[in-house]
Parts: structure tokens; C-alpha cells; sequence
């Protein structure tokens, strides 16, 4: 036998294995070496085999790791776009939204109601050595300096070096989660009074916060690809005292969409034009799929940005460690930081200086992004299968959440309540707007690893969402 | 000899040799053991000599330590009384305390201008076997519920149990330091544009919130002994819409002053019948030299107090960790607090409810206050001594701070800055208040053990102050 017969039958072989379901979407293969080894074939052959299945779309290589069953999203319709702006507002959703996150909160309850992802993709172990080696140092428990410590920021700084942007560690403020740094950058560029627009639907702690700092907000319209609407934007911009925007540009929460490239450069320039500051959420911004999206603080050359993110998603939640780029605000940011907290944990930011300039940080990344993407794809699989008809969700290419928009009349409370009457959270779509919702909608985190639970969990939910949607 | 004589034969020496300066103030005397074997007496009669030096005021028994000799305070005249109400102001100091703050932080500067215990004063190996103990667990790297953590709650509400108003875990709600319980307390009793009334001088951190939060500041008279003038206090809120007092009453920042109790029940009387809201900053509350104070929010009966603390003080400053009792007003405070920062850093509070419930709180804290009291009573010593002529000095029951008033015409930012060339910082007077204080003035920490380097520095500024004191 010819050796190009020995790849192409092995191919052959594999893919009856996955269209028989031996080897379901996102499993991995066996590795070249023992399939060589079980096959008395040499390496290079099934390398080969597996180059040939990887370009006809069955396998997909993951550096360091091997080769997995491709995981192909299925075809599912988009949510729709949301309509045109409302008049300016003042917030009033806190009471409902607090309500909401004391329910989904209890223990025992399965959380894909909550952005906060499962310890078991977190490298806590990692931490938990640093933090007790760091511990036993008596001045690792001191105040920290306010704009934080300068270990923290230079390790921050170092991770732009790529970006169009470098900067320099004297730009960053450690603030305690992304949270306190968008208040403190609400607070930085606006008045109580003052206008802030943001994108319909958005992150409830943005509507929170809002409200609580005595601003008010225009919402406006998105795209279920392309986020923000930018005509809409320019439209309000001439109708409306909008004094800032507060977006998330790189994989909304939680719509899930990322900005275009052309897009990010085009809201720049009108933000250039207008005069217009713009708060960049960008928590998410490091779970892309593909290509790590450019921040709209790095393409900036107007300084009109100013940058807030956080450790909270991709390393612990309970750390509070985030951080603000605040642009010419810096001085402005610095002392309302001063004023309003002091400073951030110590520890926390000493241990994830360490963790950062280890090089683990990247490593722990690179190993996160594609079983994220995993979990993400098996849900739209599941959702596709299980799930009733007339269900639209979004594809991000991104992060691990995903946007449903249910059939008009479909009540996403009642939804919410049976789901947690099961032990199942999940965010209902009123706590993403100050205003009526265009359609039912719901968010949907995949923030634990593909398995049993995760399986088991969006099961029931597909059951309660057959038996409330009225066809 | 009859055994009357020996213990009294013996008392006559010890005094003897106090005189002469072979046991020094603060220093301790040899064990009732070691002495009776020395002296070839009975335990016995070294005990009766030791009571009757106590009775004579010439020793004083500290718990579970020994006999000391007695540091009495010297006779120091007192600061003067602080005068009339002005009239409310916009606060614009946080340029100059922001410089001052920066200067006096830099590394190697002896921060005798600042309120942070000296580690070695603080529990850091004990807080530090537990965090690497409860750091292992990823569980405790997830976000703390925005009130805290119900063990951590419960600790703060037993510790209540001693107090006229013994108070539930439920009432407690954690902050991210005593800063953010006062802004949030802040915020949750009054709008920007209302008017705070605060002791004058005061922590300049209250003025710095008062300022970032657009409030306005009517600063009260104080009394070197009592602290806030209550009748000033009463004149004032029949001219001015006073909206919230914000009062440090035990152990004030930084007068060192402790609000009598009769004085406190008068304010909650005050309160009472004008519908005064009461903002208590009571971080320095467990620095008691005596009898623990009690807190105004527990003489309370009129729900017209919300107390603010910590435990960056006694414990760690790094962790973060304070917390607030907000009464009646629970529900707007955490919805604040859920907004702003949605909660405060997790391994902390849980290591912290640990350390509070083994007992170890308690334990460490009655160590702690005769260390500090010794140390404030040497530096007195020291400064009837060697400080120039025509000081004045606070004369605290409590905490770690000396407020020092200087003759008039001396210029207390040139002592700060010649302090700060040969590496010390003070806290210059101008940074607790708003206006011209009516003399020159410098507070002074006695945050370190008392030992050479300390003994060093306050050498140091005698001679800086002789300097610069015009006779």
C-alpha cells in the first residue's frame, strides 16, 4: 500500500467514527503518537491524516493541545436590532435589579444568571501559592499607594506593548474591580444631571451606577453583529446634551457583540468631531476566539477615551482588583479615587504582579479562550436541538455569554422564576434596559466547562422554555 | 524584722532607685519570682512592696506582664479651643492634601505624619497563616455577597453584645475600608450642595469626601478636652440647614479628643429633637486606655446614627476590610454600596471572621493598648523635655495621636518640610481644615514602639521646632 492510501483510509476511518458520533463536535483526538503507535502506522502518516481532515473542516488544531472534532455553530437566527433611541431618562431600575441578584445568588443555585465563571477555569491553586508565600511579609499588608501598586501597574502597562498604544505605568489606576473604576469614571467626565448615553440593552451595573451617581441615561440602538449604532449615535448627538458614552465595545454584555474594526474608528472620529468622551468597558475584552480586539483606548489619538477593566472575570472575582486608563483624566480620576476608597487590597494586586510577570497570566489565557469557545459552541448545538423554535440567539466571537430573544408574548419572568424553582439561574432581559425591551429576552452564561451539569441544566431550561412559549 | 518592715525596707529602695533613674517610666521591674530569690524574701513580701508602690503611685500592674514604673503624664498645657462656627463653605483643600499625602508616603521617610500602626505592632504572622490556609480554597475567591460575608457580619454584631444596643448580623454591612463606609454614608444621608458639619479641626479625609461628593462643610469648635462644641453645635443648626454631622467622638482625628458620655447623650438629644442625621466615625473607638467609650450609635435610641469603621487600623490597613451600621437607612446604604462596588474583597473578610471568632481579636487588642499608651506617655515625657517652650499638647485617653499647637507666627509648613529633609513626616495642621486654623498646629503619630528610632526622631524635630519657634 502507497502511503498516501494509508492517510487518506485512516481520514476515511475518522470520519465515519465522527458521523457515527464515536467522536462528538469538541472532542479531542488521539494524539499523533499513540494513534501511531495503536495503528502500527508512522507519525507523519496520521499527521497527515489529520492535516487533510483539518482542511475539509472535521478537525480543528488548538496549539498545544492536539486535534478536536470541529465544532460547527449551527445556523440560528440573530436577534433583532434594537429600535431607535428613547428620550433621556432617569434610571429607576435598582430595586428590581437588586431583587434579582439576592434570588439568583443563593447557594445551591447553578449561576448562568452570573458573569462570574466557574473556580474551576480560574487558576486558583496558582494564586493561592503566591498569596500565601506573599503573606508572611508584614509590609505586603500596608496601605497600598492610591493609584496602586507600581509592580501592578508596570505589569498592566507591559500588556499594551502590542497594542497601537503603548503606555506607560504611570497611566494605570488600580481600582477595586471595573466596577469602582466606572463609577469613578462616570464621576471623572460628568455631574449628576448630566447625560450619559450607553448601548440598549447594556450591563445592569451600568444602569446602576448611573442612577446611583443621579445621572441620566439615553440608550441606543444596536446591531446584533455590529453593537452600537453608530447613525443613531450621530443622530442623538445632535438632539440630546449627551456628555458621555459608556460602552463595551469588545464582547457586550450582553449582547456579546464586538465592535468592527471600521466601527471603532468611525465612533473615534466622531467622537473627535463632537467633543464626545467615551468610557470603555473592556472587561471582556481578552475572551476573544480568534483575534484579540483592539481597545478603542489603543486606536485613540484624541484622547477621548478613558479605559476601565478588571481581574474580576479572567483570574478571581473576589480579588476586586481592576484598573482605569483614565487618558488627560488621570489626575482628575486619581484624586476622586483618593477620596472615595483610599486604595485598593494590597495583597491581591502584589500576588497578580506576580502572577502577571510570571508569564502565567498569558499561558492561563491561551488556555482559557478555546474551552470557553467550547462550552459556547455545545450550548448553540444544544440550544439548536433542544431548545423550542422561534428562538433567536447571538453569535459571539467572544467571551461566554449568549443573548436570547424569545418569541413577542413569551413571559421571560415567569421563565426565570420556574428556572429557579429548578436551581437554575438566569439573567432576565429587563435587567439590561431602563426601559421596555423591543422583545422577551434573556441572558444565558456558559461560565462552567462543557459536562454533565452544564448539559443537564440547559435540558431543563429548553423544557421550561417549550412549555411558556405560545405558538 | 518583722515582715512589715522588709516589704516596706524594700519599697523605700525600689522608690530610691526610680529616683535615681535605674528603673526608668515604662520600664518594667523584675518578676515577684525573680525578686524574691534575688532578695532571698518571700513572694509574699515582694508583692506587698509592689501593691503598696501601685497605692502610692509609683507602679502600676499591668495584666498578665508585671509591675511598671508609672509614666505620668507630664504637665503640658493644652491646645486652645477652636472658635466660632464659620460659615458653610465649598471645601477646595484636596490639591494640598493630596501633595502633602504624596510627599510624606515616599519610601524611607519615618511616617510619623501618618495614622497606620507600625506592622510590628500588628498580628500580620497570625493574619497571615490564615490567609495562605483559606486561600486554598477556590470557593473564597469568588464575590463576597455586597453586605459581606455573614461570618464576618456576625463576629462585628457579637462584639456589639458588650453595648447598650446590642445589634444583628443582619444590621452590619461590609465596606472596603472605613473611607468607603463614610462616603457611602455620605451619600446615603445627603445630596451634593448640602451642607456637613464637622469638629474643627478634623480627619482630612472627611473634608476630602465632602468635597469629591460637591457638599458643602460647616466646621464647629472644639474643646481640647471634650471635643465638639455642643452649643455651638445647637446655634449653628438654628442658622444653617445643617443636613448630617459628621463627628469622630471617640478619640478624635485629630484632637485625640473622647466625647464625655454625658456630652454624647446630649448630642443624641440634640439630634433628637432637630432631626439631626449623625455620621459616627468611630475607627479609633478600641484605642481606649481605660474604659471602652461607648459608641453614640449604641446611646441611640432615636435611630438618628449611622456608625462607620474598621479594622485597617487594629489589624491590617492593606485589607480593606471596614464596615458600617447604618440603621435605618440598611437598604439605601447597600444599594449604594451594590452600585459603587458591588462588594469588598472576599479572603479578607473570611480571614478576618476567623481571626474574630478564635478570640485572637481580643487577645491582640489588650495587648496592643498599654503598648501604645506607653508609647504616647514616653513621647509626652519626651516633649515637656525637650521640646521648646510654648507648645501645647493634647492629652488623649486613648489612640496613638498627639496634637501639638505651636506659638503663633511659626510656620508649621517650613517644620514640615525641614522634618521631611531628614526623613521624617508630620502631619501638618493646615490639612484639617478648610479654613486658616486660628495657630499653628501639627499632629503627630506615635505608631511605632517605643524605642531608639523613635526616641531619635522626636530629637530630631525638638530641634527642627527650636528652630523655628520665634520667642
Amino acid at each position: 500500500m502507497a502511503p498516501t492510501f494509508l492517510y487518506a483510509q485512516l481520514a476515511h476511518e475518522i470520519i465515519h467514527l465522527i458521523d457515527k458520533g464515536t467522536f462528538q463536535p469538541g472532542e479531542r483526538l488521539p494524539s499523533l503518537r499513540s494513534l501511531s503507535e495503536n495503528r502500527q502506522v508512522s507519525i507523519a502518516t496520521v499527521s497527515q491524516a489529520y492535516l487533510q481532515l483539518e482542511a475539509q473542516g472535521y478537525l480543528e488544531a488548538r496549539p498545544q493541545s492536539g486535534y478536536y472534532v470541529c465544532l460547527r455553530p449551527p445556523v440560528l437566527a440573530l436577534p433583532h436590532s434594537t429600535s431607535a433611541p428613547d428620550a433621556p431618562a432617569q434610571v429607576g431600575k435598582n430595586a428590581f435589579i437588586s431583587q434579582i441578584l439576592d434570588e439568583s445568588r443563593r447557594p445551591g443555585i447553578l449561576p448562568l444568571g452570573s458573569t462570574i465563571l466557574d473556580p474551576s477555569y480560574l487558576p486558583i491553586k496558582h494564586l493561592s501559592r503566591l498569596i500565601a508565600r506573599l503573606a508572611a511579609c508584614p509590609e505586603n499588608h500596608t496601605y497600598a499607594p492610591t493609584a496602586g501598586f507600581e509592580g501592578l501597574r508596570r505589569q498592566i502597562a507591559r500588556r499594551t506593548l502590542d497594542s497601537a498604544r503603548p503606555i506607560g505605568f504611570q497611566e494605570v489606576v488600580i481600582t477595586s474591580g471595573c466596577m469602582e473604576a466606572l463609577n469613578l469614571a462616570l464621576r471623572t467626565l460628568a455631574k449628576p444631571g448630566d447625560l450619559v448615553a450607553v448601548e440598549s440593552p447594556t450591563f445592569y451595573g451600568i444602569l446602576q451606577a448611573i442612577e446611583s451617581l443621579g445621572m441620566r441615561v439615553l440608550e441606543l440602538p444596536t446591531d446584533p453583529t455590529t453593537g452600537l449604532d453608530l447613525a443613531a449615535l450621530e443622530q442623538a448627538l445632535k438632539q440630546h446634551p449627551i456628555r458621555v458614552l459608556l460602552t463595551i465595545p469588545s464582547f457586550q454584555n450582553p449582547l456579546g457583540t464586538c465592535m468592527p474594526f471600521e466601527n471603532k474608528l468611525r465612533l473615534l472620529a466622531i467622537a473627535a468631531r463632537s467633543g464626545l468622551q467615551i468610557i470603555e468597558d473592556d472587561i471582556y475584552g481578552e475572551f476573544y476566539f480568534r483575534e484579540p480586539p483592539p481597545t478603542l483606548f489603543s486606536l485613540d489619538r484624541q484622547q477621548s477615551v478613558l479605559l476601565c477593566s478588571s481581574f474580576s472575570k479572567t483570574l478571581a472575582p473576589g480579588f476586586r482588583v481592576g484598573w482605569a486608563l483614565p487618558g488627560r483624566h488621570f489626575e482628575t480620576f486619581l484624586q476622586l479615587k483618593r477620596m472615595t476608597s483610599l486604595g485598593t487590597a494590597s495583597l491581591q494586586q502584589l500576588v497578580i504582579a506576580e502572577y502577571l510577570a510570571s508569564g502565567a497570566y498569558e499561558r492561563h489565557l491561551r488556555r482559557l479562550r478555546p474551552q470557553l469557545e467550547r462550552s459556547l459552541l455545545q450550548a448553540l448545538q444544544m440550544i439548536s436541538q433542544h431548545f423550542p423554535q422561534g428562538i433567536r440567539v447571538s453569535r459571539p466571537e467572544g467571551g461566554f455569554i449568549l443573548w436570547l430573544e424569545l418569541p413577542v408574548g413569551t413571559s421571560v419572568m415567569d421563565i426565570y422564576k420556574q428556572a429557579l424553582s429548578v436551581g437554575i439561574s438566569i439573567a432576565p432581559g429587563p435587567l439590561f434596559s431602563n426601559r421596555e425591551l423591543e422583545y422577551p429576552a434573556l441572558r444565558l452564561s456558559l461560565n462552567l466547562p462543557w459536562g454533565d451539569r452544564l448539559e443537564q441544566a440547559l435540558y431543563q431550561l429548553g423544557d421550561i422554555l417549550r412549555q411558556n412559549i405560545r405558538h
